[in-house]
């Protein structure tokens, strides 16, 4: 099996309304859809998000910013976007005088995530902004005192709270069906080959592995254990010699305390696939692989994979037209998001911890 | 997949010489079977060893050493052992008296292999002893000592050594099959259902889950990389009010930092049945799943499970013929085993440095 980051040919299940992490389903309401601004046009803005707004039904791309003025002509020509609605990184702060862009989707690189979603906000927009939401535990703090001081909502691109086979799986963990939870594993891991891509670069990635890819790891420990993390040992492997591996680390191993007694063990690397989520509880397991790709999850339930289950479809379409209908519903209906600024914001802190121990070779305490 | 650890009902290979873990093949001699005394008619001794003397070439079981004298009586006509060649624990020492035994396998309680070990080096006998070696280094230390001191051999229980599934992926792994081994995971667990088992017994086990079945994953984090660890850390959870769990630990997850670089990331449990051995290179996986089980080992390589292994036979017909075997041939050609008292007191010494990770809640560095 080899996750490829860049596969992005989806599974076409039926639009389905569904529960998703740690909220209710909001009711479908009518009218209007919202308009998106969508913030970067690299793999992930272009490859990724913007062919999702097909599949939404609360939610429609309405604009686009770029520093590359040919690129955006081209991609708002295909996909409906008036040429009006072209921004730009300089003139960005004017899409605040656009009635038509109601939510910011911020797909740049993790060093901008502060400053575009505070412009966002400043100009009066709701922010949806991809994870690691930011370099910092304190960008994340201000990128939630500029919304919540411009009233806005402030959601963090966490699309497997949205993904049909991690909600079945947490919704049967919750359900007791593999007894009492002891132990949460994942590895999160690709090969990284180009030594040039911005997520090598720390001053724009903020870290390796770990911030990119790790976090997955990191956030379903979270979400299937339904606990907060109270300490945690890492320990990281970089070979510094390797040209990709200059700034950021390769291979880091954190190990999780929950307050139950949960044991979480995870890992991230850059330098092989691996995409692995195990749950054992006293009376069975949960496994997924893969467990956060673009598609193709699987989910097993039992004492091994004898029990491959196929779960009830997600809240959308996709995992991300569920992303960002529920923003566009939360808008709609003044409620908040489940993976709110305070989510992201969460997983820097620990991601911050987990730096720290690998650097002191220490357990860290972690601040309630 | 549920593994049964009294599940003795064996795989029939082929008898055939391969290559054992660590060591060349001893070439095949002629002549006289060495003969076996087994100390111990529990579970192991009877259930599991006794059987497997009919599948050995160089091996014979001849002696048997018990506290019940009807159970003794009783085995020994099922496997044509003389009543003469049946003693018990106080008469022990006069088997130097005996020159049908050449070698007496210690299948007694952990706490019970010191001094049986010792008493029968001092009786002029070669020992195969099983694992955990002892409840602590020291012990040992003594029983090497005891055994050099009496010019005879000393071999530790480490079956999955002549285990073909094993041997097959530690050759895989030295041939470069999956690149740089960068990452090696193994989770060992099963359920202890009988508080009154003498496992449970601090006394008499010398500890928990870690020394029962954890130093399964130990000792292959050892072999399948070819590597000693250089610092622990650990983590345990146990639930004291749990009738079994009053003197030892149930779950413990200890990482290992290999001197290349290498993460072993491990963890044992007596609360849920798990066996898992994952070795991740930068090429590619090796995976076991059972990896160190009584039969029916799995072996996958490449990058997930699609391509299943069948591994040749092993050097015996089953592990424990391949096991008794090699130390009946190290014997007769004044070999060294390859698996020897200093392998399960490397063992032990990082068990202990687990120990005092996890209670004193830091990073143990390991002397060399």
């Amino acid at each position: 099996m080899t996750v490829d980051r860049r596969d992005f040919v989806l599974a076409a299940s039926a639009a389905a309304m569904a529960t998703a992490v740690g909220g209710p389903a909001l009711a479908q309401p009518a009218g209007r859809k919202l308009g998106y601004a969508v913030v970067g046009l690299g793999g992930y803005g272009l490859g990724i998000i913007i062919p999702q707004f097909k599949n939404c039904q609360h939610s429609r791309l309405v604009a686009l910013v770029s520093g590359d003025p040919a690129k955006a002509k081209r991609v708002a020509a295909e996909h409906g976007v008036p040429e009006k609605n072209i921004y730009n990184y300089q003139n960005y702060d004017s899409i605040r005088d656009n009635p038509d862009i109601d939510i910011v989707y911020v797909c740049l690189p993790v060093s901008m995530h502060a400053e575009y979603t505070i412009r966002a906000a400043k100009a009066g927009k709701h922010v949806l902004c991809e994870k690691p939401m930011a370099v910092s535990s304190p960008e994340c703090e201000q990128m939630i005192a500029a919304c919540r001081q411009a009233g806005k909502k402030l959601m963090i691109g966490y699309r497997c709270h949205f993904e049909a086979t991690n909600l079945e799986a947490i919704r049967r963990a919750r359900a007791g069906e593999i007894g009492k939870l002891r132990y949460f594993r994942s590895e999160h891991g690709f090969t990284a080959n180009n030594p040039n891509a911005w997520r090598l670069k720390k001053a724009m990635s903020g870290g390796g592995s770990l911030m990119d890819i790790g976090i997955y790891a990191l956030n379903a420990a979270r979400y299937m254990t339904g606990e907060e993390p109270v300490a945690v040992y890492a320990h990281e492997t970089t070979d510094r010699n390797d040209p990709r591996f200059r700034e950021v680390e390769d291979m880091i191993e954190f190990e999780l305390e929950f307050p139950s007694g949960v044991i979480g063990s995870c890992m991230s690397m850059y330098s092989a696939n691996q995409n692995h989520i195990l749950l054992m509880g006293d009376k069975g397991r949960i496994e997924l692989e893969p467990g956060t790709s673009y598609r193709g999850n699987r989910l097993w339930v039992g004492n091994g994979r004898e029990n491959e289950i196929t779960p009830p479809p997600g809240p959308g379409a996709t995992q991300w037209a569920g992303q960002l209908d529920h923003l566009s519903q939360c808008v709609l209906q003044n409620k908040d998001p489940i993976v709110p600024g305070e989510e992201g914001l969460r997983d820097l802190r620990i991601i911050e911890a987990i730096y720290q121990s690998a650097r002191d070779k220490r357990r860290i305490v972690l601040k309630a």
